[in-house]
């Protein structure tokens, strides 16, 4: 329904997503938010409706990718990011939609009456540097196999991530292929099987792609075999530009966040630097070019999943620092948010509701003091499911049309 | 989904049910839980998780089979309990999946062309007494029918509960069958048809009960035959350990509790005596062997049905003062709330959101001073869905997964 109300005109919305933003009290019964001084979130939220959402539903955790499907308007129970497609995200690979995404592990494998038998499904943990060469080595060996591109790209220690890009669209299905790893050593590799017809073509490409890998790392003292987990393809999702009529950008540093805007089609824009200054400066050389702009802070996340809750603390006062050099630019709606809570005291994403701050014209307004979760309860907004967060930005930017006569 | 994530640790649950427990201002503006003096329950509420919840939907005043099911986690729009069932459970029957359940009216019929005529349908009122005996009567004379086991418990007055235990699983929809008892007097009862071929088969068994009834019966002045109605299965529910990974017990006094609670797979603890403290004594006596604890403490809402607001305060304050002994057991999530709100002015179940006080280490806190009506909407719950506390209570006791990376 929502889809059909769009309507296009020249005004901005930005979403500044503070990852991980929600807390608990950590230290004194204050959380994260409570303890830092943050003067012009303080003005902004006297001013702003504010409320919580649910990122998926009540007492689920969220992962990164549902967090952000979540906020972006798709529905992270409808459309659901395999784990194949989010190592590649993460590694900075872009997904296209004839992709088939893979997580991999390199192994130690010894031949022995003919069969491969795993010695150690991690290869001895090899350092990254150690992996970057590897990768370098089969990257530049094994382009295609049988028509099909095939792109690797190292990640930490022993993992890395697979992309097989097919000529054609893939049908839905064709990453249902069972791993390949055993999960134990001593055992034989599974050969990859499809459980469908359309997977059990790519299995082939798989099985042939595997042959190249062992020839290639033959003489490799650990790294010589890749065993192969999360087989998946990209979800089906219309763009954001087709759903919502907003043309959109992302600012964001790491690679995750960049991948994640890229599924829903979000420009994805290069910028110098990795400083929220930076990411600010960014934004101010697009902002004539889109409508809609989803800048990712990401070390609010990073301080809460190592408890250092001083860490936090700091990072939302450095960004309450450049907020007014963000107002500036007069967005028509400016929503900060997060894509979960990540409390310092749970070392970790968590359930809880998350803090959001809707300003625009058409708010009411002068419901609390601070943008900090006990403030936010006392806001306009409720607690509501994220997927809606979109409807309130489409509407306070005057871009929904009225529903019925 | 939520079944997908759910993970077992050793944490204990903890979930008392103070039946009815919401109300409506009564006197001086106040409600029954304002009125109280809980100082206990103040200090416990500042320190917890406040919020309402909505047992079935907006507006919608449930009995207390959806009541339950909603905060014992089963959608209660999802899972239907017959009006047999419900019956059966309240006088006690322990109600087996291969059952029929029944409601019955002790009746009087008179003989005239051969035809039985209904002369009351309630067999004159008769006393709660006389229907013991004749009910003892029954159950001597009539064990069996056909290999259908058949079980009588008397009820208030001419009410009485029966359950045919076939010796295999039923068929879906094999209680579809017609009361008998065509609501009027001066008719014929109904004979009872099958609208299914399966209900057909247990309405031939019904026939030949009635005829054995009437037969056993026929010296009585009174109360000389049945009429039934409500003919109906056990639900097809999932027990609570299968979906929630919780081994869990119920505590509670009255058959009706005990009977819901069994529905849903949970262990029924027997104890000696009626009083909180009686039920305290049990659930410290059982505290090792189970993960989730189910206290029902019924005379909120029967004090609240009297429209008795006194007797509903006391009641209240009397649960204060056992609080912290229930504290002591340190269960890791604590929920005190009810099944519905039972308002002293309403003398009757309602419609009004219930108070939800949810405490555990991973809490806000710090929003409400007390726990009732007004404090719970400041709460950092919200007003929830009943059947989503579940998800809460799960998530608070970390046996949730992280839902996608």
């Amino acid at each position: 329904m929502l889809e059909s109300l769009v309507q296009k005109n020249d005004s901005k919305i930005l979403l500044i997503v503070l990852d991980g933003i929600g807390g608990l009290p950590v230290i004194n019964g204050k959380t994260e938010l409570e303890l830092a001084k943050t003067p012009n979130l303080d003005s902004l939220a006297k001013n702003s409706a504010l409320g919580l959402h649910i990122p998926v539903d009540y007492g689920i955790t969220p992962g990164s990718g549902p967090g952000h499907l979540g906020i972006f308007g798709y529905d992270p129970l409808e459309y659901e990011i395999g784990r194949g497609i989010l190592e590649a995200l993460g590694l900075g690979l872009c997904v296209e939609d004839t992709d088939i995404a893979i997580r991999g592990n390199y192994a130690t494998v010894e031949k022995s009456d003919g069969k491969l038998i795993i010695k150690d499904r991690r290869a001895g943990r090899i350092p990254t540097e150690e992996n970057r060469r590897i990768t370098q080595r089969l990257s530049e060996a094994i382009k295609e196999i049988d028509g099909v591109k095939v792109f690797f790209s190292a990640g930490m220690e022993h993992r890395i991530a697979l992309l097989l890009r097919f000529p054609n669209p893939l049908p839905e299905g064709s990453d249902r292929i069972k791993d390949t790893d055993p999960q134990k050593e001593g055992l034989e590799p599974i050969r990859p099987v499809g459980l469908t017809e359309a997977s059990e073509r790519v299995a082939k490409v798989v099985q042939k792609l595997l042959e190249k890998v062992e020839e290639v790392l033959r003489d490799e003292p650990k790294a010589n075999y890749i065993l192969l987990r999360g087989f998946s393809q990209k979800p089906r999702m219309e763009s954001f530009e087709k759903r919502f009529g907003l043309k959109a950008c992302a600012i964001a540093v790491y690679p995750m966040y960049r991948g994640l805007a890229s599924l829903v089609g979000m420009d994805l824009i290069n910028f110098e630097g990795q400083s929220i200054e930076d990411q600010i400066k960014a934004l101010r050389e697009v902002w004539q070019e889109y409508d809609f702009f989803f800048l990712h802070i990401k070390k609010t996340d990073s301080y809460g999943e190592d408890g250092n809750y001083q860490g936090k603390v700091k990072v939302i006062e450095e960004f309450d620092r450049y907020l007014p050099s963000i107002l500036e630019l007069k967005p028509k709606v400016l929503v900060i948010t997060g894509d979960h809570s990540t409390p310092s005291i749970l070392k970790g994403h968590s359930w809880h509701p998350v803090p959001v701050l809707l300003h625009s014209p058409y708010v009411l307004g002068g419901t609390s003091e601070r943008f900090t979760e006990r403030e936010c309860l006392k806001g306009e907004l409720g607690i509501f499911p994220a997927k809606k967060l979109i409807n309130l930005m489409l509407a306070h930017s005057l871009r929904l049309a009225k529903y019925g006569a």
